[in-house]
């Protein structure tokens, strides 16, 4: 990576006010992605590259560097209010420090939004993805309008943001809704954080996928069993609605899982909706019916009319929620 | 019960604005009480009965209009700025609805709130005993001064209320907080709610009890053999002050049980401290290194050092947070 021949022109904040517009950037395990994204959560222009993992922070700050001036050369620099950046957590939201992403080497305790801001000259605000997403969804999607409803997204891992009584909720250093780490299954599966039983560690994509896999080289007849080591959980999800009757099991096993966990944010948050994304949404068709049963089964009565939905923004509702975030919320963690 | 004689006075808002002063009533399974709250929080007359359990909400309104009486009778009515009621959920905090007391007959789909004003002539508020707990503890207990924390109560069940943000969490009808009903291990023991595998069915002070008696059957030698169906969760905390083994054993089990659950609470909600309450934290120093170990082996590390208290108030975090959401926040679902 070379270096850049030109720092941006800081933003002056009162041409920023008259037409806001912001950009949004989801770091994520395998790839970094950019978006401008205007009031109304359109993204005007968008650029993505695959993740340098381990070149460390330096490395992936440049990758940012140089994804944020392809995203802007469509704008006047002067509209750009600021960078939202959505992060795997866990994270300090309130510091704007990462303190370590699972996927990303040398991310312990590095002052993300402070080197970003030096590196671009514009505000950063650094955000939980599960969070930024929930904003994202609250602002555009699938939560328009309401003032309790929960984001979970179900992919590599699960993450959440909550909103509650009108507000994101953030908690101490805004680490609220790490909703994959909560224990469902005392001494079950091993998870990626060392735990037992997390939520994640039984009903993520990766974990389906592996049960999938697992269960395919033992039954006799799925037209699973020829993926091998490739099956994914889309190749299952496709099965299922093909009528085989391993995917479809494994479909249910998986709505049932993630039908636990949904049935503990009812009682934990009391939400008016719940609100599915991540690449598992991809089979919310499928899944729906097996996580309303689980919650007619297994939830108090007042809570089991709670609906769950797909996501609406699909992969870009952290994006979006963390450009929004600029927008709406511009001095949450940023030190300029 | 005989009929009132009068009818209480309605306040004059202005008189009581110089010397608020509220009262808090606490409805509970076993007993109901009323306490007069100063706005410091002290509790300056207190009155308890039995709870009418099988005569439905008028026989308890008719308890709590004694009750009110009583206590009321120290000040002049005029200085009475209303009354905060707590009971057990789930109920509407929003409306002032009791949904449903599973140790009362009869509250299933009660205006309560209403129904009070109309007896007392005074403004009453319907919090969830958890949420007023945890009002309680912020204002006058463990939990002053901080913007998150998490109050947790286990006796006969586990139930909760949160404080996220510099805020009471309330959700959708003042729902949230219902930490007792998470699963925490799927197809375990049945709970009270139908549910299997709740943190309340593993950890509340009935299961705890319930443990000790069916161990102690089993187990030769140990003290606690001999209360037989008498056996309660403080006697095992007495017999592992003196060293019994057996009782040894159940306490530190009880405690991985509460860890398991407040190691959720702490990746949920994201907490600076968690306050412990109920009858269970009469045994706090006894479970407390316990619950340290569960966290310190489970949480993500960001959340490990959160420290867990016990509850200030004792027995009265309730009805002195359901008196103070009267004296701060007296709108919430007061009709008057």
């Amino acid at each position: 990576m070379t270096a850049p021949d030109h720092k941006l022109t800081r933003m002056e904040r009162g041409a920023a006010m008259t037409h806001p517009i912001a950009i949004g950037i989801d770091l994520g395990g395998t790839q970094v992605r950019a978006g401008l994204v205007d009031a109304s959560g359109a993204v005007v222009a968008h650029a993505a590259t695959r993740t340098d993992a381990t070149g460390g922070p330096q490395a992936v700050i440049e990758q940012i560097h140089q994804l944020v001036r392809e995203v802007a050369a469509v704008v006047v620099l002067e509209r750009i209010a600021g960078v939202g950046m959505a992060a795997p957590g866990p994270l300090d939201g309130d510091a704007g420090v990462t303190l370590g992403i699972p996927t990303l080497a040398g991310f312990s305790g590095v002052p993300l939004a402070r080197l970003l801001e030096e590196r671009l000259d514009l505000p950063v605000r650094l955000e939980n993805d599960g969070i930024a997403a929930a904003f994202g969804e609250w602002r555009f999607g699938a939560g328009r309008g309401l003032r309790n409803f929960v984001y979970v997204t179900v992919s590599t891992g699960v993450g959440g943001g909550i909103v509650a009584d009108g507000r994101l909720l953030r908690g101490r250093r805004g680490m609220a809704g790490h909703v994959g780490h909560m224990t469902i299954i005392r001494d079950g599966a091993l998870c990626a954080c060392g735990n037992r039983g997390c939520w994640e560690a039984h009903a993520s994509g990766t974990a389906f996928a592996r049960e999938g896999r697992r269960r395919a080289a033992m039954v006799v007849g799925s037209i699973l069993a020829a993926h091998g080591a490739a099956l994914d959980g889309q190749i299952v999800f496709e099965a299922a609605r093909k009528g085989d009757p391993l995917a479809r099991a494994l479909v249910a096993e998986e709505a049932q899982l993630l039908g636990i966990g949904i049935v503990n944010l009812l009682h934990l948050y009391s939400p008016e909706l719940v609100v599915l994304g991540g690449g598992v949404s991809n089979g919310f068709d499928l899944l729906h019916a097996g996580i309303v049963a689980q919650i007619h089964a297994a939830a108090l009565a007042p809570f089991r009319d709670v609906p769950i939905v797909r996501a609406a923004l699909g992969g870009n509702s952290g994006l979006v929620g963390a450009a929004a975030l600029i927008l709406e919320e511009p001095d949450a963690n940023s030190s300029q």
